[in-house]
């Protein structure tokens, strides 16, 4: 792990760009406290890992003392993207135009995102575990549902995981959701154009987690009300500190 | 409005119970403070006010900066049932364990409790704020959800309600949810055994406030998390502080 920038931010938060490999990455920190708690905040592939938002809830939990990374991961943000993921996204938007379905489509190019973004992830988080200022535990703090439940079922060292309902999650995936068994909270807009409600509704009645919250709130995609970040910072707060 | 006992309790609330005419009732507040918004928690017909969990609830929201009432209204808690309210209670049993439809027996007798309560609830606010401790503004922090319907569309007053998915909804207050405009917080128990989830989902899309948010929690009925009182203490904070 190779860090690139540094820059010292107003609220006492270092923010940090690295690189692992081809993995470009970001990690947030409060210097001068002991290790902290980590968070993993992937983003679904249509977002790079600057999208202003991003950047700002990572702010945002590191100012709550905790280590937050970032990264962009192969085939997503600001990687390179395949001609068969290009060509995919190019039939999605002509569907939808359409007004055609689109599952089988989001499933040609979610799935094999999901499947090569899980090993990167793995990679990075074996790295951040080596710092010195990062502990643990480790917490999935995304917007990317589907990465996020095949990571909670096959890497331990998450402890609790907190999943936004705004985004194709293929079907191995919703297979996968019954073996989460992590402590959840689940974020859903309740009229979030492009997923519908229902599939969320029995999403989160799938998890296996004993410990499971939903949250939903009026509006759509884009909606999500800023006390809601508030409210999974004191999740994470139950569950890793 | 008279007070007929107090205890002053270790967190700095003081309890007093009071009568008004044959109503009877609990205030928690904080002496010293400034005059307190308002929190009105009713209970549904099952309980007494004395239930512990309800006194729980009371003095905790107290010890928050609220001033907190509860009553028994009338045909409730350690009141006089009516003779047909009884009946149908009776009728309710054996029908449960006959596993037949319950709704229209519901209907015959919770409709009136509501029609009855929502009157004695408006003669009691009109006193509260008439104490110099008491201020505003007023929210409804109910378990009685069709209650808290009547009272949010017909009580101005009222600028936020919280409200929980664990009690049989009548048809007229479902039709009513819909002039609900307050900022709204639902709490629902995912697996609540005598409450179907989707007659609680479709109550939350009917309610026609702009801001309405549903934490739902895997669970029967009595196991709502310790957190939630803790995020229902923030939606006040939000919209009466």
């Amino acid at each position: 792990m190779r860090f690139t920038s540094e820059q010292h931010l107003e609220d006492g938060v270092l923010e940090r760009e690295f690189t692992l490999g081809e993995i470009p990455g970001t990690l947030w920190t409060t210097p001068g406290s002991a290790p902290a708690p980590l968070l993993l905040m992937p983003h679904n592939n249509g977002l790079p890992k600057a999208d202003p938002r991003l950047v700002a809830r990572g702010r945002h939990a590191a100012a709550r003392g905790y280590a937050v990374a970032s990264i962009d991961a192969a085939g997503c943000g600001e990687r390179p993207r395949s001609a068969a993921a290009e060509q995919a996204r190019a039939e999605l938007r002509r569907a939808m135009r359409a007004g055609e379905p689109v599952d089988e489509i989001f499933e040609s190019f979610i799935g094999p995102l999901v499947e090569n973004a899980a090993p990167e992830w793995r990679t990075t988080l074996d790295a951040l575990l080596e710092l010195p200022e990062v502990g643990g535990p480790v917490g999935y703090a995304g917007g990317w549902t589907a990465l996020g439940i095949r990571l909670a079922v096959t890497e331990p060292r998450i402890v609790a995981a907190g999943f936004f309902a705004g985004g194709y999650v293929p079907r191995a995936q919703r297979e996968e959701a019954r073996q989460v068994t992590v402590p959840l909270l689940f974020l859903l807009q309740w009229d979030d154009e492009g997923n519908p409600r229902q599939r969320a509704l029995d999403l989160f009645d799938a998890f296996g987690s004993k410990e499971k919250t939903l949250h939903a709130n009026l509006g759509g995609h884009l909606g999500t009300p800023a006390f809601e970040a508030e409210d999974a910072g004191r999740f994470y707060d139950r569950h890793l500190k």
